[in-house]
């Protein structure tokens, strides 16, 4: 074994939590040297039996590996740990869930540090970590060259997609990607609320709820990006704003005689009104996007 | 031609905006013999010359076949267009969009006239009718007897799906999937709002967006609807509502920061909290489809 590993590239993880140690045996059943280092060393043991080495310390954990993946809690939590620990030469992967903004200031932090740093955002839940067929990836963002120098060992637990030079532009694509699907989620809650009474098997329905859902996912998304790209919102299909506005009012009567609150649909509703007030009637629902930023 | 329509079920169809003549075509292409009817009558020109027949008034249109299919603008326009048309021995399917009170309230009126009644929820764009591959089909409620009647003729323009004997359980699907989406458009919408500053191409993160959304759906629909049937919401993955409401500051603060509105995203946010404060953080999302209600 000790043949075999001694090819693969060393790595040091930092954080064990549930994602963490996921991430950790990927890359101790693919043969990479593995050390590993938690706030609590109790949770190392299990992966100490797997074949990883428990460093006693940070500075330790750091010092063993040129390679170092950090998935600590938030960002405080990487500041705090690495405050007093050497990184000159260091190439340090975090993994940890932040904002853009932290994720920048991060990177400024390690460059001042003498370190090269990648920022990673994990779209995946632990049990995704390790099965390809489960779908889950991680972007990065940073230095291109870097990602590449890593792709190898970075693909082992999960896929690997570069968005940019900008060190913030996976966090970025975490939060967009991850705050659409609470969007889909409070519509699927509401979409649940509306039958909840009725003698409608929930497990029935949900083929049908979520195959919608994803079959009016690909087209809509894809329209949008294309219309916010050439600036001209106007539908080529048939259901333009004033349309779907004139339709509003059966969502809204039907959730009322069903007892369900509007408060997850309205404020969508709301916006699709006040642009269609603005004259865009003959638009698609793209101008939406407008409306949020101010 | 005759040899061969004469062999197919006729079928009258009353109303024909950018959906009833999509359906209109399906069935002439099918060979059905088909009677049309709109109120404003230019509409049905191009028809007659696919083959259809145009009636003068309604009650021509609806003596012409025992099934009449009804596509008209809402049930407002249904209960004008009929009200003095004999309906004694026919066969009513109403794919007008209404609220479920509406199609109960219709089905009984139907029924006092003398007819059979079927409602139906069209799940498509016009674009979608008389194309399987794009996926579009139509709800139904009501006799599952006259269903499946009728079901051969009913398939031509689109799939179909019986829903229950409930008149009222087709538009309730309807609505519960179209409300689902505008959660949906409203998550993406935030989403492309939070790149639109940014030098990120909205075609090129258009995959990434739908395919998350897409690969989320079915699981996170399938467990809520598991939970919602067993009553027993906890969950047996890793992001617990403690954890998924620990992690709603960067989402806030990523939106403040690239100065969109959290108004689309802060709604599910407030129920996450509620559910949260009322002791259930070791649940997953589903308790907050019980706040919806009232």
């Amino acid at each position: 074994m000790n043949e075999t590993t001694s090819q693969k590239t060393p790595v040091t993880l930092l954080g064990l939590g549930a994602m963490g140690t996921a991430l950790a045996r990927t890359w101790l059943a693919a043969g990479h040297p593995l050390t590993v280092w938690n706030r609590t060393p109790a949770r190392a043991a299990a992966l100490v039996d797997e074949g990883a080495r428990a460093a006693a310390d940070v500075a330790e954990a750091v010092a063993a590996s040129t390679l170092v993946v950090v998935c600590l809690l938030d960002d405080a939590s990487v500041g705090e740990a690495l405050a007093d620990v050497d990184l000159t030469g260091k190439d340090l992967v975090n993994l940890t869930t932040t904002t853009p903004a932290q994720a920048r200031d991060r990177a400024a932090w390690a460059r001042e540090r003498g370190a090269r740093y990648l920022d990673g955002g994990i779209m995946a839940v632990p049990p995704m970590i390790g099965v390809p067929e489960a779908g889950g990836y991680v972007f990065y963002s940073g230095s291109r060259e870097l990602f590449e120098l890593h792709q190898e060992t970075l693909a082992v637990p999960a896929g690997t997609v570069h968005v940019g030079e900008d060190a913030g532009f996976a966090a970025l694509h975490d939060v967009a990607l991850l705050s659409a699907m609470y969007g889909m989620f409070a519509g699927v809650a509401h979409a649940f609320a509306l039958i909840r009474k009725e003698d409608i098997d929930p497990v029935s329905f949900a083929p049908l709820l979520s195959g919608w859902i994803s079959a009016m996912a690909g087209p809509a998304v894809q329209q949008t990006a294309r219309q916010l790209k050439s600036g001209d919102y106007t539908t080529d299909v048939v259901s333009n704003l004033a349309m779907q506005v004139a339709g509003t009012p059966t969502f809204l009567t039907t959730a009322e005689q069903q007892g369900v609150s509007p408060e997850l649909i309205n404020p969508y509703f709301e916006l699709m009104r006040r642009r269609l007030a603005e004259g865009s009637g003959e638009e698609d629902l793209t101008g939406v996007v407008d409306l949020l930023l101010r």
